[in-house]
């Protein structure tokens, strides 16, 4: 017989049952916390028009999967879940109700190079509020964020905040408006890297004198309590064009993560944090997972720009994600979540003259709940299936021997450690439940 | 500002909120159905290798979209679940455990015209049995077919049962060898549509006498119990190639179907069905909603030879698809499966002077399980965000008015009936669930 080659692409990947169950726990997991929050699921196409994707300034089509399909249209695969948001809104605008919460657990491609631990198709999961300028929203997209963290038991975790507004007065404060203080923000952000003389460095050599280097300097590398950094950005930036907006929009996101019980050693203001992503127009945030040290594992900001789009008026947006694929690895790693490795908590054995009553038996224990693989190796010896049902990973094998059947009972094994016993059939679902700690 | 155009591709859909919950609540009944019995999940990627796809002979690439990707190398969207699965087995011999038992809910995309109903992205839903030979393994199959079915509902059912190879035995009998009897499957597969003398017309164009189309169709047109049914069948095939083997198969999956407690109302044999996909080499199933009629809502199938492509040798397999757009239109239509408008219980309603108590009673009743969208219209009157909630769906409000909270007490108003009372912050969760019926 001809053989037909198997491979997968680069940056692809097969979710063999172990992964995939451990992904559909975390995934339900993020569902519960964002439904908890009254935030409501969509989906949107994987499919879309290609202009669409890339917007007017044709952005990012060099990351995307795109061809001409059949009708000669130039479509491409999405590669976030926000651009197709923005469309989303602008479709169902009548039907829908903003401010407008939605979540978004759904994968994405990018055809980039392929590195340990990023992928050309990966999952994102979004939790956005469409349509609400209040500093309200970003404390629930914060708090939502901070629940996620915490209901899959990350340790440790720690999420920044800053107001890219806060970052583009301090630009301002060395004369650089924001639209050329890509470079400001680029050496800021890697204040924690190269510390504070390799920021001035790079600060000077964007063309800023070095007394604005440190005016800017001596705010982003404050160290202090929430209050103490937030009076001095409110005095230092007192008299710069956004400033004492941006400050005060943090004092009150402050104050509504103070009564939505975000508990304080949770977050803290970090006026370095930058963000790559350059359509944030408010505050920003980013969850980093000290020890182990993992990094980033989630990031949120507000973004007025986007969304209206393709409305043609502006309306404002906040949200996070959660980096999916990165809480993944840590969860794994750390065994934070446990998932069994076969969903059957019981396995049937299959004896020639007593298949009817496997079956019976087999019915019944689905019936009460349980999730039972009955044996479909009617050709093999007792022993061989057994062997099969410790290799699937299931703790527990019922085997219907005639001699017990006649006496209402069935042999219980568990094929861990190799102990055996008669259960009557009157208490059987009862007693597997109770060995299995369900 | 410029207007961007809002569009999606034709046959692809968005699922807003309402859809999308009830999408999410299907596929978590038909996960639990396939868990409880033994099936175990995966997912594959969306995009493969074309060739991987096509296959040896190269079919379906008019089906499918495809495309060269930025290395230059040849791919394509899935357009089915079931090449992929055997392209998964090839790779992953070694870690799983044959038989293997997967069950695999996920998008695929055809680049067919799109119909009423039909699209060009949807959800397939699939549970299969990799290497086992056993009508056993043919007999899980339908009977989790017929739980999945049950299990969402839908009303007056029935599965239609047939093998493969009796209707070759049919087709030798008229002196047509299976490779070139496609013409009388097609025509047998009519009968319940033109009846038997529009297939007796179409046999006997296909060439075969008019003498073998009375013999086919005194088999696929008799009525009787299944008994009687595989009784001739057995006495007809008896002297033909294959033709005994096959009804043994039956006999044996008939009895595995008591067996497993499958009711006999929820199933029959019914010689003159044929099934489309030429892969299917044993039994052959299809289930058919009379009551409403939507038509065929699944089908199953044993297909020897098509895993075995990737390894080059044959491995049996045997499984089962859910339609499950069609079941979720069904569903929809005729509300078998209640979902709530939107995921939130309740709805705190924002008030200036007491905004940290709506927090703190927000956190409380989030930690007691309720699921709760806390009010950001802080820019909005009371009664403005009593008619947001009312219009995303919820239907129970707390509202914070600073004397009730003195006397430690909240108002809940029921938006749908306009009454209103006050309850003791100390029993707000309780009654909330009480009210909400949880």
């Amino acid at each position: 017989m001809a053989k037909q080659h198997a491979r997968v692409l680069k940056g692809f990947r097969d979710y063999p049952p172990a992964d995939m169950m451990l992904r559909q726990r975390l995934m339900e997991i993020f569902r519960t916390v964002f439904e908890q929050h009254g935030y409501e699921p969509i989906d949107t196409p994987a499919l879309e028009y290609l202009k669409v994707l890339t917007g007017k300034a044709g952005e990012n089509e060099k990351l995307m999967y795109h061809f001409a399909d059949h009708g000669g249209r130039d479509v491409g695969l999405r590669y976030d879940l926000t651009v197709p948001l923005a469309r989303f809104v602008a479709m169902h605008e009548n039907e829908i109700v903003l401010p407008f919460k939605r979540y978004h657990i759904a994968p994405v491609w990018r055809a980039e190079k392929p590195q340990r631990g990023r992928y050309r198709e990966f999952y994102q999961c979004d939790a956005d509020i469409v349509g609400s300028a209040s500093m309200l929203a970003d404390a629930e997209s914060i708090s939502v964020m901070a629940d996620a963290i915490h209901a899959v038991g990350l340790p440790q975790a720690v999420i920044l905040i800053n107001h890219r507004r806060v970052l583009e007065a301090l630009a301002l404060l060395a004369g650089v408006d924001a639209t050329h203080a890509g470079g400001i923000f680029r050496a800021i952000d890697k204040l924690d890297k190269i510390g504070t003389d390799g920021v001035r460095k790079d600060l000077i050599a964007t063309g800023i004198t070095e007394r604005s280097a440190g005016e800017i300097l001596s705010l982003v590398s404050q160290q202090g309590s929430t209050r103490e950094l937030l009076a001095t950005a409110k005095t230092r930036l007192a008299d710069v064009d956004g400033g004492p907006e941006a400050v005060e929009e943090l004092i009150s996101l402050v104050h509504h993560l103070d009564g939505l019980g975000v508990h304080r050693n949770s977050w803290k203001i970090d006026f370095s944090l930058a963000r790559g992503i350059d359509y944030y127009t408010g505050p920003v945030c980013e969850a980093r997972v000290e020890s182990p040290k993992v990094g980033s594992v989630a990031g949120a900001g507000r973004y007025d720009g986007l969304i209206g789009n393709f409305l043609g008026r502006q309306v404002p947006a906040t949200g996070m994600s959660l980096g999916f694929e990165r809480i993944l690895e840590v969860v794994r790693e750390h065994e934070l979540v446990g998932t069994p490795a076969t969903p059957a908590d019981v396995f049937v054995a299959y004896l020639e003259d007593t298949a009817a009553e496997a079956s019976r038996i087999t019915r019944q224990l689905r019936q009460e709940g349980l999730r039972v693989d009955q044996s479909i190796l009617d050709n093999r010896g007792l022993g061989a299936q057994l062997k099969y049902a410790d290799r699937k990973g299931i703790t527990l094998a019922v085997i219907p021997g005639s001699q017990e059947l006649d006496r209402g009972e069935v042999s219980v094994k568990n094929l861990q450690s190799g102990s055996q016993s008669a259960i009557q059939l009157g208490i059987l679902a009862e007693e597997l439940r109770s060995r299995l700690g369900l």
